[in-house]
């Protein structure tokens, strides 16, 4: 994990298992001004953002849930209530592009670029990782530089976006949480948005694969948790 | 001003006279899909936005205002409603740095992009010029240069940020709408946001000076037209 100096920070918290961990580790590394949620109307964001909410009080941080309702009225992507169904698979399958809500990460990282420093925070952490999905652009490593950038070039307090895990994996943040001790089965994947995870849409494949491939005990509750497919091979 | 091949845009119009003269010079170098205007709670937004609608409907032109409540309710700023007053004087004053909606200008891009990825389009019209104030650090070359890199990495389409004032002074944007025939009158800057502009914020005072050294007759109703302070030198 990379080190940073600490900051005054804006943890960004969806409420699903990567976001919580990085809260749970930036608030032993950096001190925590406020956990950040967002609503911009996807089918999920009523499950997981109580999540965050729910990690936030138990760490005795502020949360707030900013709405972004222009996402949820005029944007098209299957993530959102207004789209159509989520697709099973692996996260990796041409088909999950339907689920991509373009340019979401740069929307939110602006929001809470503004937001930190309207509040005199000096830092935004962000839990992209590694194995962050490809098929999104607002996901690769290539466009969070570009954002870190400018976000640091266009705020006084020169803001630093702090990506903790950027050279780690899905499961290694599944083995950093175990040893946080948080507790995931109070975080949310599932992009159906159902009373329970599906167990088979790309999100909760991707979430069973790094229980498994990091040896950490799953407690979540799935609809229905048939074998893991094989990752797609790239051609 | 910089050529660019023709694209698909959206055009970023406060209703402001820059970014009114962009809509008019765009409508003639690209197929403009849409003119988007942000509605953020500000103190001028209520008498700008009428005035890019009216253009875009002159233009035959689809207008949309997208609303971001969040900034106006959580913002700090003496730019919006809930802030302090709006000092008088020239731009480049200190006090002016009470105005700076904090990266204004990256979430508004941001949320373009998201909307031109949605729609189809793959360009950004934006009215940035080399006289843009330096003590906003998000109007910038160098903040919108790492914005047009997240904006072509974060979006399928590689959605460009075309800035074609860039190398241009704010008096050549009023030199230019007076050649493309804009109506000035039915622009609007003033911070104040009163029934007429007030002359004398720092935005008015440029609105002023931009006509007087292009040589272009201002139409616009002052409450008051002392004259023109000198621009403070730099140190």
């Amino acid at each position: 994990m990379k080190e940073s100096s600490e900051r005054n920070v804006i943890v960004l918290c969806s409420g699903g298992m990567d976001s919580v961990v990085a809260l749970h580790w930036a608030a032993r590394t950096h001190t925590v001004a406020m956990v950040l949620s967002f609503h911009y109307g996807s089918k999920h964001n009523d499950r997981e953002i109580p999540c965050a909410a729910r990690h936030a009080a138990a760490l005795g941080l502020a949360h707030s849930t900013l709405r972004l309702d222009f996402m949820g009225d005029c944007f098209e992507s299957h993530l959102l209530k207004n789209g159509g169904g989520i697709p099973k698979g692996h996260y990796e399958e041409e088909t999950m592009k339907q689920t991509v809500v373009p340019f979401r990460n740069g929307i939110m990282l602006s929001v809470a670029a503004g937001l930190a420093e309207s509040k005199g925070t000096s830092g935004l952490v962000i839990a992209a990782h590694s194995g962050d999905h490809a098929i999104y652009p607002d996901c690769r490593e290539d466009f969070m530089r570009a954002m870190a950038d400018a976000i640091r070039l266009g705020t006084y307090a020169e803001i630093a976006l702090i990506r903790p895990f950027i050279d780690r994996s899905k499961a290694d943040i599944a083995r950093l949480g175990h040893e946080l001790g948080v507790d995931f089965s109070d975080t949310w994947s599932c992009y159906v948005g159902g009373d329970i995870h599906c167990g088979e849409c790309g999100t909760c494949v991707e979430r069973r694969e790094a229980f498994e491939l990091a040896g950490v005990p799953d407690p979540t509750h799935y609809l229905n948790a048939p074998p893991l497919p094989p990752k797609p091979v790239a051609c």
